[in-house]
């Protein structure tokens, strides 16, 4: 089987910096996850003895504890704060800006909307800082009966989708007469959606790596099966069936930014074997 | 010849308000024609001795001046202020938002984008309210090589349409790290636009009544057109023509927001007569 890589994928920069920070302290504590990926988390358990701790309330006092790319709501903050944690912030630079504009705009009285998911560790910790209910949105159906003030200031999670926050935009721009608009997408998603959406379209089969519980890695999923009907989301080579291969010739690879390079590098060996 | 006029049609807010200020400041000029109907700015210098001075330099000391609806450049204020002028101020308000708005958002540092007619009374007022140069853009093609800053605030010219100003929103989300919108489309523009287009696919013929210079005007015949190819634009009955009429059975009249109600029921009139 021939295979092409996507020419963006995997790690972003907020990931690569969290993981050095955990790799520079052994014996520490992670707050959640420190990213979507079950995998790399064990490494980092097995080499590093950096363990996941997923109840601020059970941290022991004087523990140093990792706060993840995602961030964490103000609250939990407070607590660690409290047990006098030794507080080590990998939260990505690029999660740190929604939350400082929703703190800085939920107190100049603008109405907050955040296009997110409220279930999402990112949007818990961002709402946090908002002083004043925010309105948290999927999708632009979500917006639709809600009660818009006349001065709005919206933020999207960082792994959205750049035409998904434009409606949502155009929504409230035709009805409110300010809307403060911070594009806080990432980049590097943007970069690795872009690069799916086209080589999805050159191959006969595309393999997604990356963990079933990250958000941008069903995204990279979803666009790939937009152009690629056999498309696949693998979390490692063993997810790989042979009977998916059948008749193909070029397999197209691309991973979630919170994928290490050595489990793509399985799944490639593995696809180039076939 | 059956007629149905538009839901909403004619003058808005703001222009009857500077009608009304003018009937009461007899004898008073004012700087530019108040609205962009010639035969209303007729009217009003017969019956009221209310002139039309087109260069403020022209102006004699102590006069008394009327500031039409589109509002001026803040250098022809002053100029006025030098003259000792007697000023009457009849900018919409709706047209005193977006000049405080550039004003404002100039100061504090955002890169201003105006969508609107560069060229175009009101946003040469607007223009003139921002202390850096403005980027003035009339549709979103004359955006795509401009060089935007992070930080843009954009406004409309009262009188565009929405649709319009989403797209050039759109493209500077997707851009810019900060997008201030402020929606200063005006709702009579809209409103009438709407009654347009609901109308127009209703009838065999569209009337639109309104001067051939006023951009809402031209705006209401557009959309008429893309419903209703016979549409025509007449600023009186004495542009009516009775071949337009053979054949059909409905028509639908609207009129642009500088429209005087007695020229519109003048066309109501010889078209019921038809």
């Amino acid at each position: 089987m021939q295979v092409k890589m996507a020419k963006n994928y995997g790690f972003c920069f907020g990931v690569k910096r969290a993981i050095e920070i955990a790799q520079k302290n052994k014996n520490s504590l992670t707050l959640g996850s420190l990213i979507h990926n079950p995998k790399e988390i064990k490494r980092l358990e097995q080499d590093y003895n950096v363990r996941v701790q997923e109840e601020v309330e059970r941290i022991e006092p004087h523990k140093s504890v990792i706060i993840r790319t995602h961030g964490i709501p103000k609250h939990d903050l407070a607590l660690l704060k409290e047990k006098r944690a030794h507080i080590i912030d990998a939260t990505c630079p690029y999660v740190i800006k929604p939350q400082q504009i929703v703190e800085k705009m939920s107190a100049k009285g603008y109405q907050i909307v955040i296009f997110g998911d409220a279930n999402h560790p990112e949007v818990k910790g961002v709402i946090s800082y908002s002083s004043t209910p925010p309105l948290i949105v999927n999708s632009l159906e979500e917006l639709q009966n809600q009660s818009l003030s006349k001065r709005v200031a919206l933020v999207s999670q960082t792994t959205k989708q750049t035409p998904r926050l434009l409606e949502i935009a155009s929504f409230l721009i035709a009805r409110c007469a300010e809307v403060r608009i911070f594009n806080t997408i990432c980049n590097a998603t943007f970069d690795n959606q872009e690069a799916v959406r086209e080589l999805s379209q050159e191959v006969d089969i595309m393999v997604i790596v990356g963990g079933k519980t990250s958000s941008n890695t069903k995204q990279l999923f979803n666009i790939a099966k937009e152009f690629c009907t056999d498309s696949y989301l693998v979390e490692d080579f063993n997810d790989l069936e042979v009977s998916w291969f059948k008749g193909k010739a070029l397999c197209g690879i691309s991973a979630g930014a919170s994928t290490p390079g050595w489990i793509i590098e399985g799944v490639r060996q593995k696809i180039l074997e076939l």
